[in-house]
């Protein structure tokens, strides 16, 4: 197989594509960012992702970022490990709505309660952003314990990448200062998640 | 073909889906939303779109939402059209990164110019965000200065749905306070897009 490095720094959204690496069995580099020494704004990695971002896998076909393209990306690539439904396109569809709103409306309002100096200066309009959090992550996890259902997986009864993600933002909830004892669904679809070794194994390489 | 309904409202990131409907070929009934009078929260649009955004297809599978799904799913359904590299992994993923970006980035940064009440409640807060778009935008605009590079189109030579959502965030750009002077291969993209007639005629149909 070509060789693939993937970078990543504990406790972010890379976890998602890690775990979904693991799920398709790939083989892959692992490089772990340290982003509380900022080593996500060093020459190196910029050279790497001038975003200055995690995830990033580097292919001999290029860099890829971004973690709905990743776990599509990975989902195609690998497709003997069925982790998504690459031959119906509604399907398909639906996968990436959930992914898409994890990406653009869950993480981004989780991130303003740490990253609030990315929209705005002024230290008492962060401040107001931080307070926040709980109510906006409160309004995505009530949307999505609906979407989640019965479950046991985002698609219903197929597994797929989405799942991966889901675990990923579920786990920031608590912290978030959401009462989880609301969301039953979203918890023990994490708790689901939690037994899968692919899960195990990546969150023991990223967040020890 | 099987009945599809588009949700929009002029000024909107649904205009990219709105163009990728019409570079298609695909057939669709319209129904544009009026946000000034809150209609994307009225009782009946909520029951099609739990969101309260724009944009959404109505299919008979179902309605799809978030941007860039609904693009890589009319990419999918229309393969005739050829508007997304869809027998090569690694360039689908590259429009994926793209759409991804615009997203869960860029129109975010967008969003804090008018939407801030979504992640603060204090008015000086609010303000203190819109004083930033500018900055922000800017920021986006340089990144995708240089990956759009000499084009013609968002994957090189070939044209894809890409590039009707850049085209739609290019066109904030300007009343976002970024000087475009500074970007002109944005610029040029712009110019070239404009002059298709799926552009023109989804901007007839969404914006009259
Ligand atoms: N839209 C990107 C967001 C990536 C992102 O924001 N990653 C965060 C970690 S969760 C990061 O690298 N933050 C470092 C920083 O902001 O300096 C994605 O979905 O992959
Ligand atoms: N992540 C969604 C965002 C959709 C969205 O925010 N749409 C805006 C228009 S650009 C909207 O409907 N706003 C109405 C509101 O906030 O009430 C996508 O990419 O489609």
């Amino acid at each position: 197989m070509e060789r693939w490095t993937f970078y990543t720094a504990a406790g972010t959204c890379a976890l998602a594509t890690h775990i979904a690496l693991h799920e398709a069995g790939a083989t892959f580099e692992l490089v772990k960012l340290d982003l509380g020494a900022q080593q996500q704004q060093s020459a190196d990695y910029l050279a790497i992702n001038p975003k200055g971002r995690v995830p990033a896998l580097r292919t001999p076909q290029g860099v890829l970022t971004e973690t709905p393209a990743l776990l599509a990306f990975i989902a195609q690539r690998f497709p003997e490990a069925g982790l998504a439904p690459l031959d119906n396109a509604f399907a398909f569809a639906r996968l990436q709505e959930f992914t898409s709103y994890l990406a653009s409306t869950v993480h981004v309002a989780h991130a303003h309660k740490r990253r609030g100096a990315r929209w705005a200066d002024d230290a008492a309009a962060i401040e107001a952003m931080r307070l926040k959090v709980p109510q906006t992550m409160t309004a995505c996890a009530s949307l999505l314990e609906i979407q989640l259902g019965a479950g046991p997986w985002v698609l219903g009864e197929r597994y797929s990448v989405a799942d991966a993600y889901l675990f990923t933002l579920t786990g920031w909830m608590d912290g978030d200062g959401v009462d989880m004892a609301r969301f039953p669904s979203l918890q023990a679809h994490h708790e689901r998640m939690a037994r899968r070794p692919a899960v195990q194994r990546a969150l023991a390489e990223a967040e020890s």
